[in-house]
């Protein structure tokens, strides 16, 4: 094992540990906090400026072209032309981060985007009503802010409250929807929203200050679902036995959702009243049971969802602990494999204006695709499995404290551990960067063989050599021995480990392959590839090529963009315009269903395999 | 006591018993079944035929130039020129009937005006979804009838029942809301409606079949609430005590709605989840009870009441038995005084689109009054007080069965009990026909005092002059000795009670000069007074004349229109863009308050006497 470095990353205070030569922009990705990069790490567009305020060392060409000699002496780098060489205190600027954490949005091109809060807290004086000013409550203040409709309980409330107040009150909207209305001035009480990414595996929810535009805290945690089975396609065969099991399943999410949100309302010690919008972003399947709608004819040709257009629903409807009239918006669907979270993404990042070909992968359990190409747009999903989340993987497991995040094998096997604890497992980009190198090393050969220590290339350092392992027939490379690993067994990389991440893989990449031939593109015609995903924010984009899953084209043409399911879901809480966006996204995206094409089997097959050392990976593009 | 006759109408099968002389016209209003005459009575128009199948007489010269002699010797006649001479049946066409009970509705020139129904009900027979054809459930559904919001229950239930059915299933909707989905065709079961007329005194609610466009059943009652005080000021005054206090009423209202729904539900042997849509249209302070919200601040000026545009809520919020997705429309309101009845009445009888100057008085305990001139609609309220609903009066009491109806005196004292049974009391409009004929035969003086024996013309008939009785200083008029009378009291007309009626006649009467002013007319400059309240349909209009309550102008240019509050409430179940249209007649609206008017009091005490036998009401008009 290497020694590991430590960076801090301020003012969020967040740690991790790495590999020496590991990018500052890397490190701070593996901390959550995903840099602006729209050159793609080339130190070209000089976004990604952070400032080093201990553990200061020589700075790079790059760095030198950007920053004054004073701000040099200051620390100031750019974290994408810094390698981490001791360990560091990082500073980061709001700036920098990519998912801005503002009001302000920006799509694709850095362009800033400006909305309307889903709901908005206002202070008004109103004038009290006199003879020539004798206009209904309801009509005084609608004066002030536009047509409002006013629920029951809330219409109520009203001239009580009015009058109590000397007509000096708070009102509470969304949209034209009158959701409060208080005495006196109270939006030092911002309203907050909770965004939602339902994954088939994981859950994450973000607790926003809608006023400030902000985000106060974030939550993830297991899909509780995946007890029911690891992928959509077992899900669907539950709900498929009645209705029952669908209860169960949105039972199961929501109450997984609901604890999300005690925890974000533990954290910064808000009452869930104060929760006033949410938005819920996952795949068609994951966003049916979360409504508690019966996915059973997702199940068979031809995958007909119940839905197709953004749904809204009060939140105490869907069994959501927040304020009674908080609306819980869902995002339209593309087809029965291209849901909401592909939407959002897509309404994230803009692909809807993307101007020059865009390839937008998000890598989970299902895998989207989606290709932006002379303003038309094409989605696809792939069956991926869960093998990218470190499921079906004999030592794999999450990326959590104690996954392995980060192999390199050379002369040596170097792991990077979360957390800084013993390694456990391994998670899906480890997998990716054990793969790649002993592709490299010639251990695993292009059909995806482990090769025999006598087999192996003789130039392999003796060190690696040992690694090589036989086990029922089967070479297997260990990782970490028996005695370094917190479980006490070697965490090793089996044969059939290698077969899940084949079939992970060439689904991905197939699917892209297919999505550039109906675009009449080829791979280097891609002026960016978008990661999205968390996971997709960890990998090591030179391995994900050299297994095959990403096309080969320059490398600093793929770019992360983090979770961008969840993204989109802030940014129609921050800017309840992009809803009309999204449903025009919905609806002006082509599905392209893989399983209907004819070629798609030829092309797996052919994307399973590994690519040659310098090659392309197979392919009919 | 005069011989009455009976009249029964076919195919309703009411009867009513009235005196000799009485027109069939009034008969049938009488009977609740006010005819079309848009000449107001003269014979001119022709739409009041009706069929009279026993009792054929002589016909007059209107209905022989109106009808060939077959059709006359068939018994054909037009209602207002044939008197009942004897006992009759009457078969009365559907196209006779003033209130359409038909979907489409007339304006007041007799257009056809025709809509959308607030809910309906279409079979569909959908394309199974197929490889081509993949679009989700609620699309699919969607793609036949435009788009469709379904809340969450509905939107569970689609794809089992879809497929249950075979995707032949019947949707029914309110606009773009879907509110069911059966399997198979349940059209014969059609949506109903129920429209409310909530009144200060009486409440009346219609069960609509909004498929066919026809009337099903109408129920009414006493509004429970008198029992917290007869007039708006009563309820608004205990209202101010606290919300405690308007929960009570609003309790007691709905209650006694629930309990009309039911009336109407037992008669047509239906469930209450077919009633689908409701409308209610009330004055402003019953519909802010209604609705349960606080009418405090009509209690003082400038009376602002807690919402003006109209509203729309789900049946269960507010308590009614129906449907638990059907929603309940609330007319917009004009001023704290001027409800959505008179809007609904307004709409129901298109005042905003008079093209000739046009008065429509709506007398009830708060009574209003509009006028349409030149494009302008000018509304107010005048509190006329209970007295023409029977209330304050010694002897008074509602228009229901023993209530003398109808009064003629002549040589003798004539008396018209509805339900053919002794008298208990007199309702309002005998105690107007009463106190005109009082003031023709010189027995009430202008001034409103009741002569005694020795002061009264000497003209008079000794049977009508014994009528006269000394009562505590002030002469009463005896209309019903005690052997006659089902109490075994005699009915008398008190002093008090002329002067009970001088105030609510006088109140309407400067409010109607008041209106006329602002505009700028003379009382004949109108084309037409339309005459609208339950009251208003069996008013005899010479007699209002005749005490001042109605402007000096040919009498056939006054027309009744029945219930208009029910008739508007009615109207926009029939058809939904119409509440565009009360939107705009509310919002486009003049609202003179006539508390404010330094006029107002002048006109009051001047309209509070009667005119003189062949002169007009003395006015500053």
């Amino acid at each position: 094992m290497s020694a590991e470095l430590k960076v801090v990353f301020q003012p969020s205070g967040r740690t991790v540990h790495v590999l020496p030569g590991t990018t500052v922009f890397e490190a701070a990705a593996r901390a959550g906090l995903l840099l602006r990069a729209p050159c793609g790490g080339k130190g070209t567009c000089r976004k990604c400026r952070v400032q080093i305020t201990r553990g200061i060392g020589e700075p790079s060409g790059a760095c030198r072209a950007t920053f004054s000699p004073d701000e040099l002496a200051q620390g100031w780098r750019l974290a994408c032309q810094t390698p981490v060489a001791k360990s560091l205190v990082v500073l980061v600027p709001e700036g920098s981060l990519f998912e801005a954490a503002s009001k302000i949005l920006t799509d694709a091109d850095g362009m800033a985007v400006t909305g309307t809060p889903a709901v908005q807290k206002r202070f008004l004086r109103l004038p009290a009503p006199v003879d020539t000013d004798p206009v209904a409550d309801l009509a005084r203040v609608a004066r002030e802010v536009g047509h409002l409709k006013a629920p029951l309980p809330v219409l109520r409330q009203l001239p009580d409250i009015l009058r109590a107040a000397s007509f000096a009150c708070t009102i509470t909207t969304a949209g034209d929807h009158l959701l409060a209305i208080e005495p006196g001035d109270t939006t030092a009480d911002a309203p907050l929203g909770v965004a939602f990414d339902i994954g088939t595996t994981t859950l994450v929810a973000t607790l926003l200050d809608l006023a400030a535009g902000r985000e106060l805290a974030v939550a993830a945690t297991i899909n509780p679902q995946v007890s029911f089975g690891d992928d959509v396609i077992s899900r669907i065969t539950l709900a498929r036995e009645g209705d029952g099991f669908v209860e169960e399943l949105r039972q199961s999410v929501i109450g997984a959702c609901n604890g999300l949100i005690g925890e974000l309302l533990d954290e910064t010690a808000v009452p869930a009243e104060r929760i006033l919008a949410l938005a819920v972003a996952g795949n068609t399947t994951m966003q049916h049971l979360f409504c508690g709608l019966n996915p059973a004819a997702l199940g068979e040709v031809p995958f007909a969802p119940v839905y197709a257009r953004a749904l809204s629903f009060p939140a105490p409807e869907l069994g959501l602990a927040a304020h009674p009239l908080a609306q819980v918006y869902v995002f339209p669907n593309i087809g029965g494999f291209v849901g909401g979270d592909t939407v959002s993404g897509m309404l994230a990042h803009r692909l809807d204006k993307a101007e020059k070909p865009t390839l937008f992968v998000d890598i989970g359990t299902n895998g989207e695709i989606v290709l932006a190409h002379q303003g038309r747009l094409y989605a696809s999903s792939a069956a991926a499995g869960p093998a990218f989340e470190g499921a079906r993987i004999t030592c794999g497991m999450r990326a959590t404290n104690g996954a392995i995040e980060k192999i390199v094998i050379d002369d040596a096997v170097h792991c990077n551990v979360i957390g800084d604890a013993d390694a456990a497992g391994l998670c899906g980009t480890a997998l990716i960067d054990a793969i790649a190198d002993l592709l490299r090393l010639g251990i695993i050969d292009e059909t995806g063989r482990i090769l025999g220590p006598d087999e192996a290339p003789g130039s392999l350092a003796a060190a690696v050599r040992e690694r090589i392992v036989a086990v029922n027939g089967d070479y297997a490379f260990e990782l970490v021995p028996a005695a370094a690993s917190k479980t006490g067994e070697a965490i090793r990389l089996y044969q059939r480990d290698v077969r899940e991440l084949q079939l992970a893989s060439g689904a991905i990449r197939a699917g892209i392959s297919i999505m550039l031939r109906k675009a009449g593109l080829a791979a280097g015609d891609l002026d960016a590839v978008l990661l999205a995903g968390g996971f997709g924010n960890y990998i090591r984009r030179e391995n994900a090529q050299r297994i095959g899953l990403l096309p080969d084209l320059p490398v600093e043409r793929i770019r992360f963009v983090g979770n961008a399911a969840s993204t989109g879901a802030k940014a129609v809480l921050f800017a309840r315009e992009l809803r009309d966006q999204a449903e025009e996204i919905a609806r002006n995206t082509e599905h392209v269903d893989l399983s209907m094409d004819p070629e798609f089997q030829m092309e797996f097959g052919m994307a399973m395999m590994f690519p040659g050392e310098f090659g392309l990976a197979m392919s009919l593009v």
